[in-house]
């Protein structure tokens, strides 16, 4: 028996959808059909929506359907002298969160992996350089995940810095906030003794 | 921070899949934006389509794009004289696979669950009930899920072939091919027993 063509279609097409395989886009196809047309409908003009029109902002590169995004443009963090470098959208979305921070993004979509061709370039290096260059800039805070990639990526950034005179900062690394001493790793342990402050 | 619009809606559109929280909802989003946006595009349209098009089949209620499905119109089906009643398409996809049956097949969609407002008119008994009253049938083999829901529909629907002299039969219930004695569960043990065969 052959399913019905667009049936199949979903089907095969569900499974660009992270760790979704074959039986769970079949169980999802059915799902929607039998219980939520609504909903599947919704998402296909969702889907079609963002993927036509999210772009990237030409300033700071993070996901933005205009050509520079909302942060870029506020009056209030223009000024700013410092930038803030992450690896994705949803960094900045969980600084934000946190309501400390005033001061611009710079977003790499990524981080340096050579093995995998992606170099200074395709995480936008050449534009944070003309940014850096530019002078209007006194901080870096180099807030990459605490990854190896991550941490490579930081020191590739923290070198263009200092060429332009600008000083490159590292977020901390430590205990988290709640945590427990015995429940938490050894790297993160040797990094909160290295790491102390008198107080 | 807000997000972009168009990334709003598609991270709350995506919730409408089966086990997707917010959180899971914006790695997809995420994912999808970053790394696979042809993906993403397909899949919009994909289910775009499958949505407006696919009805479900006049004659046994299974999904269909077209009025009536590719089996029940088959030549070789269309003689049948035996009815096959399962709960759910994929049920009708697992039996074609083994590729020995050959009759015809009648799709609930579901089964009787009073609780929750499914009665014989939501499970398309009245269709099933039509069937019947033509006399075309000899034998309705019963293939609903062995659950207690899946009983009490199977049982409701044999009353309604006794009332039409049309014999019902209920798929057997005992322990699964290459499967261990000691892993299997009581119930099914009791019927492989009370269900025996002389060899």
């Amino acid at each position: 028996m052959q399913l019905s063509p667009s049936l199949s279609q979903l089907i095969e097409a569900l499974r660009c959808l992270p760790g979704i395989g074959p039986k769970s886009a079949q169980r999802i196809a059915f799902h929607l059909l039998e219980r939520d047309r609504d909903g599947g409908t919704q998402l296909g003009k969702a889907l079609t929506k963002a993927m036509s029109q999210i772009g990237h902002c030409e300033t700071c590169r993070t996901f933005s359907e205009v050509s520079v995004c909302d942060i870029c443009l506020s009056v209030k963090r223009q000024d700013s002298r410092t930038l803030c470098v992450v690896e994705s959208p949803t960094d900045v979305l969980a600084i934000e969160q946190t309501g400390q921070y005033q001061g611009l993004y710079f977003v790499l979509m990524g981080h340096l992996s050579p093995l995998d061709g992606i170099g200074p370039r395709e995480i936008g290096l050449d534009l944070l350089e003309r940014r850096l260059s530019e002078g209007n800039l006194d901080e870096v805070i180099l807030a990459t995940n605490p990854t190896v990639e991550g941490e490579t990526t930081a020191h590739f950034i923290a070198e263009l810095c200092h060429k332009y005179h600008v000083s490159p900062t590292r977020i901390a690394h430590g205990m988290p906030v709640g945590g427990e001493l015995d429940l938490v790793d050894g790297q993160t342990l040797m990094h909160a003794f290295s790491g102390r402050r008198s107080i």
